[in-house]
């Protein structure tokens, strides 16, 4: 029993989008323990998508299409598959009476082209999309050949995958050992300097040591091969703990943990609160922290005080400090944190203040410089200057910039 | 004549990496006029690999292989690929000697692994790896077939591709006609109904017009094919325009344009302002505006008035609105827009306020709930209620509400 994995779009085959479908659906098919061991892209062209399903029939059982279910011409994944194996579709009403709910809901009426997404292969389930208009198909056309199809928008697929493929072939009793994974993730700590701490782990037979490096953080994967969860995480624990006593406070959390969701645990844990005060992250540390359903519970809000103006007006920022010190300085971090915090009387305030790039660098101020102030309980204020240096681009820095706000106060809320 | 990508690597097939390989050849293959129907995705096993190669050498005659050129036991590509064409591999002396100058360069000392990255099919030209040690061949096994290789790693392959390869292919004359694209983005239309209002254009032979839609916004592109950049303009062009005058308001940008950068380029040409004033977007409009480098130009700031405390503080929101109306409704997001229009003295006041869920939903106020603002010049002000709908998740109702934000300014500014 194997997969394949077949991503159907000429967009893909020019480079207008990167093939996140695959990455994802592998993952998954790691995890429930079904190999597969061939991906394929073909355009929305009949006959080439017919000769991969047949070489596809040839070397695996389960058949994964994703993208082609679409209302356009060009859409062609459902009834060239429905061709191919000689089956007739048909037009299913209780999929035009979704789609044309789903339109009302959005006050807008169905357009006569989505008819075309209710034709599924007589025989064929109906995969439901919860979230968009094209509903995907569980077929098993041959005894020994299943096949789904789904939308090519990922989280459209995601969210069908989760919700009914993944319950359909758990119960199929078709996965064999399950590769489990779990992800460690550090910040403040370069890869290599985190290789060299734990390197006698890479050799690790069962489960895997493997380090990756993406978007300013480190991450260690630990993969234990085994035949349940239970046994899997029996492998993966002691070697969890003894990297995490390794790296200290450069650990902040596992797999789908963040560092706005790891701040917001220990602030709800704490009965505290925060507020912020952006300059050239404009928004982004907000956002991030706010990515957290029931964030208000500690979030009450901030200042974007994108402009000198705002700085002075609605943070109580010093106009002759900003004359003589300029907006990126330690001294308007500093403003800013305390200003904040005290006009939303907050237990915490932080701020950032920098220089974002391209343009605005100069000699003794470059690209990548940022201050971050932290102002808490008692009066207490902090700033820390960073460097995030000159070849960084605008978003790297500013995303560099929001995420070492929130590993400030992470650090500071542990070291109490 | 056509090429094949083939990406070969069990890393891809557990999903640990995103096959951005692949894309990154199909666009320089799409830049250089070389048609490729097929990519495919195979584990590192010689049997699998060599079924691949029999598959791809019957549909294509440029075989470009990414993966598996590494010292270690488990990479394979090249002596498969010999394997499979009966060639014995030979040593090269030069690619030794390559190897061991870059591992002095680094102070280290070649380790005995890495001879097996000289050994080459017999005839194959070697194609260097300026920036690591595993060298790619270039190799005609036979007449009407080219074999490419490259390691892994994008930055080493980017650069062995535009050093050696693209000057090779551009030699052969194998290019045949180029493509080249347009993106034109819309929002505020679904796919549907715009590809019913273009349908007519989606039979065209060149350039051909395609529909994509992602992220709430609807894409057409359109394609041409043409010996020069130049001839492929003259054709885009005039479909570019009549597209666009059907579309009106709807359309909003092309290619790397964004909702941001356009109302960024409307205000600048007004020398008007902008202040946001988010409770559910958390920042995210704000990060949106500020994505923009220059963006301080237009954008003075905002307040993120996340809990009812900090939009009563820092807006001057009525608290007995907020307990009569409650925080999700009109009066609060026109107050919202009001009150940070008036204190940063911005011409345009924009506000957001609704539900984000999953949790957070009523009865009468669903998830998905939002309010926009706009206040304008002459105190003019206005709220406009959406329903995103109960089935989004949390990223998508905010993203949708921070876009939708900025098309309504956008709209206001194009309409007077």
């Amino acid at each position: 029993m194997s997969a394949e994995i077949i991503c159907v779009g000429t967009e893909l085959l020019l480079g207008d989008i990167l093939n996140s479908n695959s990455q994802f659906l592998a993952q998954q098919l790691a995890k429930l323990g079904i190999p597969h061991y061939y991906q394929t892209v073909v355009g929305d062209n009949p006959e080439r998508l017919k000769q991969v399903i047949k070489i596809a029939i040839s070397r695996a059982n389960i058949l994964i299409f994703t993208g082609g279910l679409g209302p356009t011409p060009d859409d062609l994944t459902c009834e060239t598959i429905a061709d191919f194996f000689g089956v007739p579709l048909v037009e299913r009403p209780e999929i035009i009476e979704d789609i044309a709910h789903k339109f009302a809901q959005r006050d807008r009426v169905m357009s006569p082209t989505n008819r075309k997404q209710a034709l599924i292969p007589q025989g064929a389930e109906v995969l439901p999309n919860p979230t968009g208009t094209a509903p995907g198909i569980i077929w098993q056309p041959r005894s020994e050949i299943t096949i789904f199809t789904f939308p090519g928008i990922p989280h459209e697929m995601h969210r069908m995958w989760q919700e009914t493929a993944v319950p359909f072939l758990q119960n199929q009793g078709w996965g064999k050992e399950i590769i489990y994974s779990r992800s460690l993730r550090f910040w403040g700590i370069g890869e290599s300097a985190l290789a060299e701490k734990v390197s006698s782990y890479f050799n690790l037979p069962n489960p895997t040591v493997a380090p990756y490096a993406g978007k300013g953080e480190v991450r260690l994967r630990i993969s234990a091969k085994a035949n349940s969860a239970a046994a899997a995480e029996e492998l993966i624990v002691p070697i969890e703990q003894q990297l995490k006593e390794i790296a200290g406070l450069d650990y902040y959390g596992a797999d789908d943990e963040t560092l706005a969701s790891v701040v917001g645990v220990l602030l709800r844990a704490a009965k505290e609160t925060v507020s912020v005060a952006e300059s050239c992250t404009g928004g982004g540390l907000g956002q991030m922290l706010t990515e957290i359903s029931g964030s208000s519970d500690y979030f009450w809000g901030g200042v974007i005080s994108y402009d000198n103006s705002a700085k002075a007006r609605l943070l109580g920022v010093n106009p002759e400090d900003l004359d003589k010190f300029g907006a990126v300085s330690a001294t308007v971090a500093e403003q800013m944190a305390i200003g904040v915090k005290s006009r939303l009387e907050t237990t915490w305030g932080l701020s950032i203040t920098g220089i974002a790039g391209p343009g605005g660098g100069t000699e003794t101020k470059p690209v990548g410089l940022v201050y971050i102030g932290l102002a808490g309980p008692k009066d207490e204020v902090k700033s820390f200057e960073y460097r995030f240096g000159t070849m960084r681009d605008r978003w790297f820095i500013r995303h560099l910039s929001a995420c070492t706000a929130l590993d400030l106060l992470r650090r500071r809320l542990l070291s109490r």
